[in-house]
């Protein structure tokens, strides 16, 4: 729309400051989907194979905490770079077609549509539990694995368990619905706090910059996102260092 | 009971038996208990100091669970070995009244009682969040904070927040018993399969030698342990390397 | 000297590209600096307090690495943003002056002079080791550390011991100089392959490019970053999934 | 010996001390393995797939450390109870010749004899790494590997490179000998101090206890086994609780 010089008002990407993807989508997102998992599904994760889809942030705290419950991780990406970090981080990673022979748990976090189809489900083992914490319940294509059943009962509350035709029963988790949310209590509350204060400090910006904006689509001021941070670590009692003026004289003379 | 002569049976340490041990007690507790504690606080566990009370199986789960949660984890023990393993898997140690000033969660898990107890809420942290997974709701003493609280109130389901004198708030999830169990669905059902199937054989083994027990305690016979590990194994689909004849040669020479 | 106009000759930021930044910084810088401390000291680090200065990648690598060898790691920073990553990745951050107080290794990996000086080695607990994993030799102030000692010696190769006036010694590796290049073998090579691929195929770019490029100082073409990782993920003999056309229609739709 | 009673003088199973085999050969066994591996080949660990053969004491810490350099960790067992914990602790386990197929890294931590053996070498990658961190020389089959070989140079220095009929090379550091010993500096010193006072503290109860032991081999007695813990707590500046006497009476009383 900014592009096309269609935005009627201006907007701040609040979604890439470092305070919301960085902690929010990270460490919200990784701790809520499993307590998610967890309470719907009371099944232990040590051990089991857990399939993550997509390696963003979210992504990237949903495969770490999996992988401090004791799982053996597989990634599936499209980006090459973010794969590689994936194997770098200790993960496995191969195409999801291959990843649904193995895995116990899936959980698609990237915010595209069919990323568990029909050719995924027509490999999975017998009892694999499939969740979602991207964006839509488009991510798990529930859609056509309800059409490829012959039969579907509630296995446990929030837990619809899809039986295909060859007897192989695939469980999933809120319709496919965000597990965080539909499952769970949604992130932790006090992580919310650093994500709120990023929209109310960035509409206030608006406020006061009105007229002043080079640009309809900004994004967060490098300030707000330190202040935000600066008033979180007084709130824990943590103190950081603070640049000397010889620090500084030194850093400038080196750039 | 049994050095007394008392003894109208014989019995079997199930609770002894690796299969029951390393897995019900160690990654069994260590889930259950964070599952509990997430769902019924809604908090964020990266970043917060938990502090953990006793290093055995149970305890080595929980404090495992919390760093893979991405917390700072400190530990309290009597058993000085047990202080220098939680040392050197990268945990701070020190005595409660000093780990009492800076946690933000309390799990106690050692059997004993008075684990928490007035010295330590004297100096906690407004908000601090005390629960148990040890045996009985003693190891937090829940009945001596209500004495020393001027007010009481239900903060969240299941989670009573007691204040203090000076205006300080501790909470205490499900009345200081079980965790998992009182604020949980307790062990992943699953974990329970190995424990039950100890149970089931070795109580065929007494029946199967009736009067023929040396001793009326005995441990879990090793080809039990065995039994179930093999079972659970080919239920995962995992098969292991067998001793070659030349390496059953090997290791008996060389014993 | 691009803002100067004085930058006779277009650049190329291949420090920023992913494939450089994420891998040689982070993995190689972690691994290396360790191997560096390893070799040269003979100490074990479990159980140990690390004090990793700078949450920059490359200290993000080094505290990594300090926590899977069993440490405690402790991050000191001046970026408030840094400082909350660190604390949420279950590191204690605190300023150097305390931080000194309680290290037994300390790890500067900050491109800044002076970040522990006398201040800091005034407070340090005897047989403390030092040593500098960032740009120069000034990050320990090794010079400073010398004029306050009343005497040195070789405590072990590499190892320089300096006993201060009341008798405590701070050990210094490899004189403050870079402790991977200085103490070890640099960066594992293959992990360079990756950084060299990237200034291969820059230089390519800016040939191909001549007279085309709007500024003298152009990014890593993101084509560039993508085609190196992919390289790498066929060397490996891993295959990542590729958008198909619904999914692309999709991501599309909802951009 | 002692079965047959040709024992001549008491002996003391130092190893089954729990200051020896969980630090010593946990800890230090894990870091100098690793120590040993990364400065004789100069890889990065990262994203590597790592077998480790035997997940005992020895093994555990080798597993673990290479789980903290960031390697997908692979391990083979003949004991079912370990091979589930190494399951559950989130590594993959299967047999040699199967985990042959995709290491990069083998590390023997047996004891036994013909641990990877020809008919892994058969399957193994070109470049993979073998290497013993268990007893002797013969856990790597080096002998039938040399004999299979048409060429054998020196890759690196303490790095043999086997090269089979069909062309695949096999790399085997320190000919197969310890790798932290042949190939590094053995456990870090410190590590060392808790096995030696074990075993200087038995000699002594052997001496003080002449013609008062009912058996020729005995386990290191609890007390000095408490006594060493107690000391490295004390020299690390470590406190740890006591039980109170109300404590004592609640732990007697439940018993």
């Amino acid at each position: 729309m900014s592009n096309a010089g269609k935005l009627k008002f201006p907007m701040v990407f609040v979604n890439d400051a470092d305070c919301k993807h960085l902690f929010d989508n990270r460490y919200g997102t990784g701790q809520s989907v499993w307590d998610g998992i967890n309470r719907t599904t009371n099944l232990i994760v040590a051990g089991k194979n857990v399939v993550v889809a997509g390696y963003g942030w979210c992504g990237k705290g949903v495969a770490m905490r999996a992988k401090g419950l004791g799982a053996s991780v597989i990634v599936t990406e499209i980006d090459p770079i973010k794969a590689m970090e994936a194997v770098m981080d200790g993960f496995k990673v191969m195409k999801m077609t291959e990843a649904a022979k193995i895995g116990d748990f899936f959980i698609t976090v990237t915010g595209c549509n069919q990323v568990i189809c029909e050719d995924s489900f027509k490999v999975m083992k017998d009892g694999a539990i499939c969740c979602n914490a991207g964006h839509f319940d488009v991510e798990v294509d529930v859609a056509r694995l309800k059409e490829i059943s012959k039969e579907s009962h509630l296995a446990r509350n929030n837990i619809m368990c899809y039986t295909l035709e060859d007897g192989r029963r695939i469980n999933v988790i809120a319709e496919g619905r965000l597990v965080n949310l539909a499952a769970g209590d949604g992130h932790p509350a006090e992580i919310m706090d650093m994500s709120f204060a990023i929209q109310l400090l960035s509409a206030l910006y608006l406020v006061q910059h009105k007229g002043k904006l080079d640009s309809m689509t900004i994004n967060v001021p490098k300030e707000i996102d330190n202040e935000v941070a600066e008033r979180k670590l007084k709130f824990w009692g943590i103190e950081i260092d603070r640049l000397t003026k010889e620090q500084r004289d030194y850093m400038n003379s080196t750039d």
